[in-house]
């Protein structure tokens, strides 16, 4: 970058989201200290690599790059139950950032770091013959007792999920122009969901004393389910017509209804799916009636260890492509 | 990569790295949980990314790219007198990164896991249109008391470096044909200190009660210095006949004393630079003799602010490249 050191660009961009956090010592040590714990709590930590031309589109906003990286950690903080404490990020530039993308991209960070209270605390700036590709690792806190796992489903707890299933495939699909007709405000509204997805934490955070197990979507419900169920050593089956959908997903399906299958099977929804045990679904409902998060119940645990998804009228639908990523 | 898909690399190359960490969970949930603390300990973090073409060769064996990758954030560690807890690790794989250069990889890694006791606790594996890049997240502990900073250097304190000085730089321009005449021997010392540092963890972590600033000198001597300086908010002397040179070195500058600015401000050394007041010398001294660790003392700081090399004479040696990178 012409006349852009890296250290200019760690002072002028990257330091000042780091105040939040004393430990960080303005990004100017080798490393970062972690506050200390209060008794009983533990941290956890998450790391996410995305690259542009696979997680992120060429064209998108740089704001929303940035905001997407932090978001997709921070929402495996949400589904191990822990609440943020900040974060560290590689930022691999490629042949073509510049200055201005920098700015955008930082300044779109700086909006997440102030709304979630999550301080950079470090990383690194480096440049590679490539495209723009950013890691960042997340620290969470967590009460040991709270703390949400993959496993510890039993059959007969119900499978729910916070939000919308399917925006996040739909969004992509639309910001290709590969969905049919959809109102701009449709299209924008998947587009959004693709591009800056909400992590869960307020959920994930009460879910400690209410679920039995708990994942984040974001290779596909099937595949993350799928993930869920093998970590508990059980099945799920799921009811394709309680999978809520929003108004833009509604009518993207009634234009194209295969489009379920990627719904189904498409990833970057970022919602919570989780299993309830029998004796704490009132608990539940209470909990968010009273804040007004949406949850579904969608399906049921079972013995047999599959992932198997039901029509209407009870038929099984077969599910081709099921998150299953080769690189 | 055909045939192998991100869960079977994960299965196969990675999984067995994190048995060692209780808290990775085999790799199989959203994120790690990291080990209760000690009273009085605190969790330190680090993250470095690497690319090749910047910070390894295309042609350097992967298993020793793995070893420098996570070295370079071990040293971070031992720079603040931490011992290595575990480590996140993102591989951005590149278009050509096929499976025999991931099974070299991971075996190096695996070495150095076993040898430094830290186990690989979650991370994540993306393919981009680039070169192979990868960034780690090393997590340390340390004892609150004996955390080692870039700050509290002060004038009258000695400085002092552990280890030779220069042979990563030199190891670079060996590699790629740029120092003269060179036995075979030396050439493959250099070439090895620039693929394969040594993070500097027992001196650092004794250096906590004897050091009042430390740093690694990744980016170059002179620029680290200057790091530790403007951090301690002083200057410092260095003496340039006593900057400890290997065989190798000495031989390169015997051919070509022009490369004298290469050991000053070439980076990839990984040895601990820092300062030790006064009244501490002897205890520094005992210690390092009893573990048969090598340390030298080059210089003094200084209340001037600036960093200064000067040579037998006591004249000032001009320094043209101070490790300031352009990005």
């Amino acid at each position: 970058m012409p006349g852009l050191s890296e250290f200019e660009l760690i002072d002028q961009f990257l330091k000042p989201l780091s105040a939040g956090a004393p430990g960080a010592f303005l990004l100017s040590d080798d490393a970062a200290v972690l506050p200390y714990l209060q008794e009983g709590s533990v941290h956890v930590v998450t790391k996410d690599a995305l690259t542009i031309g696979v997680h992120m589109l060429a064209d998108d906003p740089p704001a929303d790059m940035a905001r997407k990286a932090l978001r997709v950690n921070l929402s495996d903080l949400a589904s191990m139950g822990a609440t943020p404490v900040g974060f560290f990020m590689a930022l691999c530039l490629g042949v073509d950032t510049d200055e201005s993308f920098l700015r955008s991209y930082t300044n779109g960070l700086a909006s997440d770091v102030a709304e979630f209270k999550v301080p950079l605390m470090g990383g690194d700036v480096i440049r590679q013959r490539g495209p723009f590709t950013v890691t960042i690792t997340a620290i969470g806190v967590v009460q040991r007792t709270k703390l949400l796992r993959r496993s510890g489903a039993q059959p007969g707890d119900s499978l729910w999920v916070s939000g919308t299933i399917g925006d996040g495939a739909l969004g992509l699909l639309s910001a290709r122009g590969e969905v049919g007709h959809l109102t701009q405000g449709h299209k924008s509204a998947l587009i959004n969901r693709y591009q800056v997805p909400q992590p869960r934490f307020y959920l994930g955070q009460k879910l400690g004393d209410l679920a039995s197990a708990c994942i984040d979507i974001s290779d596909g419900l099937i595949s993350d389910v799928g993930h869920l169920c093998a970590a508990s050593n059980v099945g799920c089956t799921i009811h394709a017509n309680q999978i809520p959908l929003s108004d833009a997903a509604h009518s993207c399906l009634l234009d194209k209804p295969a489009l379920l299958e990627n719904v189904l099977s498409g990833g970057d929804d970022y919602e919570l799916a989780f299993a309830v045990p029998p004796g704490k679904k009132t608990a539940l409902k209470s909990l968010t009636v009273d804040k007004e998060i949406t949850v579904s119940r969608i399906g049921e645990f079972t013995h047999s260890p599959d992932v198997l998804v039901l029509d209407e009228a009870g038929a099984t639908i077969p599910i081709a492509q099921t998150g299953y990523r080769h690189i």
